[in-house]
């Protein structure tokens, strides 16, 4: 039986999603868990990696099991046995593939104005100076649609295809934060962060020219740095029924 | 010269603001920050405690100083000596008493409605089921003006007047969290946390008119659970000028 599971985590603590020999990665707990509960050496398939320190409300991975329990009591069953920083909200049962079944995922990027460090902003939300939040907006439209993202990749990646989809990006205020939200049909790697380092320049007075320069051909080079992790979360997979 | 800071904390790692035999608080690593910059053993005097687990975006303190800089200047340079969840928001010079010259405090209790833990929502606020957030609205209302708040003090508090002034007290959704404000010259050992547990229960359903009978000579006993530190902000302190 294969069991989806809809995942929420604080990335503070963690070397990221996948297992690496030094540092301690949400996979790695969530698999010591399933290993508790059904005495299976399963491998738990994430949607995706994240980077250390990157957070997740709902990341999504797949497991097989011959553990005889309804499908939705894993997401219990698991959280007793998971640290308070990574729980399952859900699981259920399903054919998918975690990784190559998702169409869409969505990403949401947080900052915060201030001159000074602020303690009760700076665990989810990278620290920036005012921002023109309508300026960034209207950039942030530009990475609508089909385009090449290679100048959006870590360098050092060795991706071949660069090219992917983005349904919507938009930038806007909630709760004291300003907040870009990115929904597409895959990400490369860094690539959400460093879109967010090129939309905060924007948001500093920067014309968004440079951004179209380097959607289609550009180069790593041209854009700005890359937003640290801990203002990065991973909102949501979604898979066709 | 005295000095007034602004300090925002998060509470999550110290036994609370006021220095104790055993745990670390925020008073005693400012009070090590001021020891640091200026050698003085200065007594640094908030406007009131915050227990172990609650956070502040603005408590007010004040410390007597012999030490020569701007007054401005103490907040970055006593920002180099703290930890990241302790900063100084601004630091001013200043006539009044942190404690005593305090006219309105304003606070926080942040609730979010989940049947399961959710990892980036516990670390501010308290988990609760569904909630009825115009019945807790309009139950809130019910704290405002002068009353004796006798029933919503932590039982062994040895606080003779127990009368204080709520100047406002709302419920309101924002940003996945549901948020208890309320506004007073004072508040009693705990007083916040025990309106909180009030509310969530009018939220839960029940009729406000328990709250009625607690006000004005009610007892302890009247009310519901004191609710989790972890969900209460210290927004604001405000003097008169």
């Amino acid at each position: 039986m294969r069991i989806l599971l809809t995942i929420e985590y604080d990335g503070t603590q963690y070397c990221g999603w996948q297992i690496q020999p030094n540092g301690v990665t949400v996979q790695q707990k969530i698999e010591e868990a399933v290993l508790k509960l059904t005495g299976e050496r399963a491998r738990v398939t994430g949607s995706g990696r994240t980077d250390a320190g990157v957070h997740a409300l709902g990341q999504a991975a797949h497991f097989d099991t011959a553990f005889n329990i309804p499908p939705e009591k894993f997401a219990p069953a698991l959280n007793a046995l998971l640290p308070d920083d990574i729980k399952i909200l859900s699981s259920r049962q399903w054919q998918g593939h975690a990784r190559f079944s998702a169409k869409k995922k969505t990403y949401l990027y947080r900052f915060y104005e201030s001159e000074t460090a602020r303690p009760l902003f700076e665990r989810y939300a990278a620290r920036v100076r005012p921002l023109d939040v309508c300026a960034m907006d209207s950039a942030a439209k530009l990475f609508e649609g089909e385009h090449d993202f290679a100048a959006f990749m870590a360098s050092g990646s060795c991706v071949k295809d660069t090219v992917r989809t983005v349904y919507s990006a938009s930038v806007a205020r909630s709760g004291g934060f300003v907040e870009f939200t990115v929904a597409g049909n895959g990400f490369l790697y860094n690539m959400v962060r460093i879109m967010a380092g090129a939309i905060v320049e924007v948001g500093y007075g920067k014309s968004p020219a440079f951004i179209c320069r380097a959607l289609d051909g550009g180069s790593r080079f041209q854009l700005g740095k890359t937003m640290p992790a801990k203002g990065l979360t991973l909102v949501s997979v979604e898979y066709e029924e």
